[in-house]
């Protein structure tokens, strides 16, 4: 049996990457012992690569008041709205992993507000949902609404600025028809 | 720490129960070695309780040439596009250990159109989808098609069942806040 | 001229169908003067036959402070925001009959917050109209503004589960092409 | 008991209206027997009075291939997707009594898709609910589709011109909370 | 090069037309130096013709708190809600040259939220898009929010008059493929 | 009178910026004449600033097939339906300048539709919107009606990521309420 296609478009070997794209990607397979198939699907584009990822990091690595996990239950939260089969599942996975709890990503992708989560939670996703699907309605309110919750205007930049790229990002997973590795779906369960 | 709630209504204790109802109830418990929320929470209501699971096995035990594997890929697909966590999390795990396959709950709560399924199972999906959202608009040109993948009326109808009552579950599990038993999230993984 | 069809599926000969439903149809048409379509289309299928009316009857005819003619708004309310012919038709004439006026169907179905109802039948049909299209957003809140109406959380069961049930009707007569007897548009008028 | 109102703004006396006004009530009230309400709501605005009432009779009078009965059907069918009590039931009455034909407004507005009404008919609504609710999509290929059926350029026209004026309609009728006459509802049965 | 389109449908000569509408449509000439192509494309059909203007003239250069400027940001915010590329750029011209503001029709256009406008406007803008969008769920409570920003129950009549008429116009100019001059992409600017 | 804030966040002074933005500002600032406000609004948080401007240069400075100006185009069909003031100003200025055509920004801007643009070009628009609207759905019938107007899998590759990009700028511009530089409105008109 043939292995399913990773992207509808072409994907370059590792051999034949530039040299910071391969050095990324094989950094990235040492610590997970994978390459995940957005590293492989936009490395068909060097320079988009580079920039998606230069953004992923900003938004995800930065330190702050909220956590990795919180930033993850964005992306998942986003994503199942979107319909991006490869983004909940690979996001899933993290974000079971850094919640430390098996059950957190089903239950932040279906519903959140019916998950095991903080009301702080349950606003920040709110909010997040807002930027998605009707960010042209955000207004002062909003970050009031954040504020009784302890959020500052600067966290929510960082939400809306995760709800926005994984919006992008979603679309493009879409697009692609980019799969997410086996591996993801039973990590962290 | 307190177990969370398993439905925002009252829950019947099992010994309290009507003599058909628990005896039901037991005999899931033997089988699966919990007692899905969904039981309980209906137990509130006996009589409801009774018609639910009746149209539940009338839907979904029948034979034919829609598999029960298949049968459960219209209850996932409907659930998450009625963002019901309890549904998709508990007929996710049927799904998959009907399925034989690990990967397939996911892949299709999440988008069917991209899940490793056959192009007859996407067009069962896609009509079921419309049955959710779009049933006003359903005719002769939908069962055309649906014949074109083999299906035959009487399927159609059992498709359209199937994700008509899972509508209506999903409609109840949110309200009642039903809660996904955490034995599912990681059954057939 | 040919009569046009109850269904788009086969249809049983009353003298075919199993006893119980044969009775049910029988004792109905005797009460009715005639058998309402849903039964014959319905009886296609006697398993399923059999748990509609029994789920049916559990939330139709069940005793309590919501009164018989409040749940037929309920339908009404949700079969046309489903568009669904028949459930209109048929339960726009029950309601006529069950609150002995001959206005109120045609008002609930278009447009209830300008029908001649109480500001309590209002919240009950809002919170009915958010159960059809966004149940899974209803939350604690929906449940206090019933209860500022007077209703208890079992009577937001009884509401939310006639939504559902009727949500889960009207998409089968849409896809049957179920089609409302000649009787019930001038019934109660 | 006070009569309930007609308007949610001020009605005029028949008696202190302009002359052109009150000649065109007191001609409808000898043709029908009562005075619409939507003559009494707009009589409030003299000038749009005149307005309205000469583009709907430019559309609705107008002779041609589309009978007149057919653009009931329009008014009827556009109305209930803007969920405007007063124009599907006053225009429902209209329709039954043209068409000659107690069943057909009820048909029409909840689901013309299973309305008894010709192929011809169902495309001319198909285009009439394009217009009202994507009418910026509308191009070529949908008047092709209405030649199919028999329908000119000046018979698109027509179609959508009667579409959106109702649309306008609609949301007078629901912003002022226009009553619909009880004697609308029982016509024409 | 031949030049576009006006309308999809036949444009009658100035000089064949009747004689009122060649009057106002020589008297618009003279005044503002070309004649908008709204009044050839209408002149297709004078009943219609006279009575749209009839109505427009109504609704637009009525007195009143509601400023003539504040009218067309009515019709620019609904034009373009409803993708109406002929409203938006015709009344975008007027808006600019009303308001004496170069800026504003494009703001008002694309997210009057973020305009540089009153927030007694941007309620004015509220409440027309909520009759243009969900005008059957219009109600007191909308009313009073308009009365805290001092309008009355007439302004509220006005600015639901101006939305549901030039949902109407949106329409037709949609249908008839109405082309906007040439000159009014620059106007006022 | 004090001037319109650029950004609901603080904006840096142009000397405190870090080398690499300030020098990108200033070398837009010379040739523009001006410094647009995105620069501004996004300098607040460099490391972002730094990946917004090299994934919107791979995608916008990137030689092919389609053109410049057809770039501008998805830009501004995709921001006016997310309701993005900025981004339709801004690159409405843009693709009027590379199209030189005045008119063209707003017609696409609006309703493409009805743009004087190319059937290729309204296919690359309708593809750009279902990315933007239902990019779950996108799938090989979307490529191969793309290929039957000449564009290849990469050329979909562009027209999806620029649509998934501007996207994400729609809804930080809206977050952010970043107000659009006067100078936009009138450019190349």
């Amino acid at each position: 049996m043939t292995k399913p296609a990773i992207s509808r478009f072409p994907v370059p070997e590792i051999s034949e990457m530039p040299d910071d794209i391969r050095t990324r990607i094989l950094a990235v397979q040492e610590k997970s012992g994978f390459v995940p198939n957005v590293f492989l699907t936009l490395a068909h584009r060097p320079e988009e690569f580079r920039a998606f990822f230069a953004y992923h990091d900003a938004l995800m690595d930065k330190p702050g008041p909220i956590s990795k996990a919180e930033r993850e239950m964005i992306v998942v939260a986003t994503s199942n709205i979107n319909q991006c089969q490869y983004c909940v599942v690979a996001h899933g996975a993290i974000l079971r992993i850094r919640a430390k709890n098996p059950l957190i990503a089903d239950q932040v992708a279906v519903n959140y507000r019916k998950a095991d989560i903080t009301d702080r939670q349950k606003a920040m996703l709110d909010f997040a949902m807002k930027v998605s699907l009707r960010a042209h309605e955000v207004g002062d309110a909003d970050l009031e609404t954040l504020k009784g919750h302890g959020f500052t205007d600067e966290d929510a930049w960082d939400i809306a600025a995760i709800s926005a790229f994984f919006g992008m990002s979603n679309r493009l997973a879409n697009v692609t028809s980019m799969r997410p590795n086996d591996e993801f779906f039973a990590m962290g369960r």
